[in-house]
C-alpha cells in the first residue's frame, strides 16, 4: 500500500463521460490497496470561456484594460472547482468515497502574485488524514489562497504545480501525470517521426527540457518535483497502460547518453544595440530599465569591440516582451548611448539538453559542426553544465532539430 | 451617508452587458454617499448546467442516483463565485473600489444540511472593515460555509435570504431587492389584470404571501428581515426609479385594508382517509408516519363523525410528495385502519392575507359568500390571524382570485 497523487489535465475531463473514466482509473488505484490524492483541471474550454468573461467586464469600451488580478483569480478558480465536485460526485456514485479540496481548503498557500502565484507550502494536516481513512482527496489544482485568504492561482498550465506540490505536502510516494500523451519524448514528435519515448529522465533534465520549450510539464511543477524529490510519471489518461516517464534522480539513471533531448522554442526575439560605448556600466545601463519594465532577457552576447571604444550588443526575451523592451530602450536611449538599434522576432533556440555533457567533452562541438553542415548560421550561443543552447533564424529549426537528432543517435531504431 | 445591501437575481446579471448595468446602479449608490453591500446569484442558466452536470456524474446509468450533497454544493456555488468576481471586475473598471466576498470569506455560517441549508449567523467583521472604508463588498448569495468549512447551499432562491442576512450583519439601514418585477403585488397580475403594487407591506403580510404562494421573495428572507427588522424594498432592475415596495413594521402602514393581498398554490395534493377509528391516537397513528416520510403536511379537515365510531380524514400536501404520502400511509395501514383512502391532485389553495382582519370581524365570511356566489366548492378551510386559505378545485384558481381581488376592494381604479 501507497500513498499516491494522481493528476488529470482539461482534456482529460472535458466532459462527465471523461470524468466517469477518470473515476475508474482513480478506483483502481484505491482497488490496489492505494490511498489517493487526485488533482485536476477545468474541464476543457471552462478556463478560456471565463477568462473571456474577465476581459469583457473589464474592457466596457477600453480594450486594454485588465481586470483586477485579484478578481480575475475568483472568477477562473470556478473553474477547477466544478471539476473537482463532479469528479467526488463521481466517485461517490461508483462506491468509492471520496470529497473535494479547494485551494483554501487543502491549503495550498500562495503567494500574492495573483494570477501567477507561486505555491509557498501545503500544510495538508486534515487532508492527510482524511486519506490515510481510505477517502479518495479530489483537490482543484491550479487555486491555492494567498495571504489574506483570497484565492489565488498558479497561471495557466499551474495544476501540474499543484499536483506535485500535493504530493510533497502529504509525502506521496509518486505523482503520477496523466496528460494526452504517452511521456516524455527525445524531442516533439511532430518535427521528428523518430523522436523516442524516454523510460527515465533525470529532475535536471526535465527542468531544462521544460524551461527551454518543451511543453509536457510545467517548469515550476519540475522544481518542486526537484527539491522534494518525488517520483514523477508522465502517462496517458487514454493509454495508461503502455509507456509512461519517470522523473528521478540521476542515480537512477543507468544508461547517460550524452545528449538525452532536444527542444525548441520559436517563442524569441533578438534585439542588438549598434556601437553602444564599450565601458564599465554599460550593461547596467541597458539590463537595468528592461528588468524594471518587467522583461526577462534570456540570452546576452557582447562583440569584441573592434575599434576599442564601441560594441555591439544582443539579447534576446520572448516575443510578447519585444515591444516593452523596445520602448524601455528608447527611454534610456541618453543614459545608453546606442548609435542604433535592431530587431527580429523571426528567430528560435533549439537546445540539446543531458547530464551526461558532464561526462562527454566535445558534446557542444558536435552540435556546432551539426548545424554548420546544414548551412545554419548560429546567432548567439548560451551554455549551462547540462544544455547548449542556439539562437537561429526561425526558418531552419525543424531542419536543425532533425540533423540534431540524429548526429546525437537518438533516432528511434 | 448610510450602509445599504442591494441584491440582484440571475436575469439582472445574465450577461456582461446586464452585469454593467448593475455596476452603474451599485455606483449610483456609492456617488450618493452609501456604503455598499451588493449580493448577487449566478448568471441566469449557469446554476442550471451545473446542475445538470451533478446529475449526470452521480447517475453513472442509474437515473434514480442522485449526487453526494456536500459535493453537490461545491459545484452549483461556483455559479455565484463567477458572477461576484465578474461584477467586483467590472466595478473596479469603472473606478469603483470593490471586492468580492465567498460564502466562507464573509463568513456566511450555516447548518450542515448541505443543499437547503439555513443561515445561522454572519458574523461579517472584516467586511463590515473593509465597507466603512469605502469599499463595495460583492457577496457571492446562495452560498455559505457549514461546520467543518465546507461550501453549503441554501437552496433555490436562496440568495434573497443571503441579501437579507447580510444587510442584518453588517447593520444595514435597508435591503435593497432587485428583480424583475417592480414590486410586491395585491396578487399575481397575470391572473388579475387591475392588480396594485403595494407601496408598502408589513413583515408578517409578506411571510404569508410568501408561504402561501407569492413567488416574489423567498420564505426565509422574509423570516430573517423580519426577525431583525430590516427594512427590505423589491424593486425593479430595469426601471429602479419607478415604484417599489418597502418591507416594513406594521405600524409603519397607515391605512390598513382588511386584506392587503392575495395568494394562491397549485402546488396541492389532497388525501382523505375514509372510516378511520373516532378514538385518541388515531391522528398520531397517521401524522408520525407522515412526518417520518419527510412529508409536511399543511391543511388537515376531520368530519364530524356519523356513527360515533368512525370518521372521515382530510389533509393536503404539496404534489412533489404526494407518492410519499401514499406510501407511508399504505405501510402503516395495519396501524390506521382506514376502510379506503382517495386522493387528487386536481386542487389549488387560495389564501387572503391582512394584518387588518384581526380589527376586521367577517372578513372570512366575506370570502365564503364570493366563492359561494360564484359557485365555487370549498373543500378545506385553514385560518390563522392574519390569512384565511381555503382549497378549491384548481379549475377555479382565476375566478376566485379576481373575484376576491373585487370584493376586496382591491382592484385598481
Amino acid at each position: 500500500m501507497a500513498t499516491i497523487a494522481m493528476k488529470f489535465g482539461g482534456t482529460s475531463v472535458a466532459d462527465i463521460e471523461r470524468i466517469r473514466h477518470v473515476a475508474t482509473l482513480v478506483k483502481r488505484e484505491v482497488e490496489r490497496g492505494n490511498q489517493v490524492a487526485v488533482v485536476v483541471s477545468a474541464m476543457a474550454g471552462e478556463t478560456n470561456k471565463l477568462v473571456a468573461w474577465t476581459n469583457e467586464a473589464a474592457h466596457g469600451g477600453n480594450n486594454l484594460a485588465i481586470p483586477d488580478q485579484r478578481e480575475y483569480d475568483v472568477v477562473v478558480a470556478a473553474g477547477e472547482q466544478i471539476t473537482a465536485g463532479l469528479l467526488a460526485i463521481t466517485l461517490n456514485a461508483m462506491g468509492v468515497k471520496a470529497r473535494s479540496w479547494l485551494g483554501w481548503q487543502v491549503p495550498i498557500n500562495t503567494s500574492a502574485v495573483h494570477g501567477s502565484a507561486r505555491i509557498e507550502g501545503v500544510p495538508a494536516t486534515d487532508m492527510k488524514r482524511a486519506i490515510e481513512n481510505g477517502e479518495v482527496a479530489v483537490v482543484a489544482g491550479f487555486q491555492g489562497v494567498a495571504p489574506g485568504t483570497r484565492i489565488s492561482t498558479l497561471g495557466r498550465g499551474g495544476s501540474d504545480t499543484s499536483a506535485v506540490a500535493v504530493a510533497a505536502g502529504i509525502g506521496a510516494a509518486r505523482c503520477d501525470i496523466y496528460t494526452d500523451v504517452d511521456g516524455v519524448y527525445t524531442t516533439d514528435p511532430r518535427i521528428v517521426p523518430k523522436a523516442r519515448r524516454l523510460e527515465k529522465i533525470a529532475y535536471e533534465e526535465m527542468l531544462e527540457m521544460a524551461s527551454l520549450g518543451a511543453k509536457v510539464l510545467q517548469t515550476r511543477s519540475v522544481e518542486i518535483a526537484m527539491l522534494h524529490r518525488v517520483p514523477t510519471r508522465v502517462l496517458s489518461t487514454f493509454t495508461p497502460d503502455v509507456g509512461g516517464t519517470l522523473l528521478c534522480d540521476e542515480e537512477d539513471i543507468v544508461e547517460k547518453k550524452p545528449v538525452t533531448g532536444i527542444a525548441y522554442s520559436r517563442d524569441e526575439a533578438k534585439i542588438t544595440l549598434h556601437k553602444v560605448p564599450d565601458r564599465p556600466g554599460v550593461s547596467a545601463a541597458i539590463f537595468g530599465p528592461l528588468a524594471d519594465a518587467g522583461v526577462n532577457v534570456d540570452m546576452i552576447v557582447q562583440n569584441v569591440s573592434e575599434d576599442g571604444e564601441t560594441t555591439d550588443l544582443t539579447f534576446t526575451c520572448t516575443r510578447g516582451e519585444l515591444t516593452r523592451a523596445l520602448a524601455a530602450i528608447e527611454t534610456h536611449a541618453k543614459d545608453i548611448q546606442y548609435r542604433a538599434v535592431t530587431h527580429t522576432a523571426d528567430v528560435a533556440k533549439v537546445s540539446i539538453i543531458g547530464i551526461g555533457m558532464r561526462a562527454h567533452p566535445g558534446v557542444a562541438q558536435l552540435m556546432f559542426r551539426t548545424l554548420a553542415d546544414k548551412g545554419i548560421n548560429i546567432e548567439v550561443i548560451s551554455t549551462s553544465e547540462i544544455k547548449v543552447s542556439v539562437l537561429i533564424a526561425e526558418e531552419y529549426v525543424e531542419l536543425a532539430v532533425r540533423a540534431l537528432h540524429s548526429a546525437y543517435e537518438l533516432d528511434a531504431a
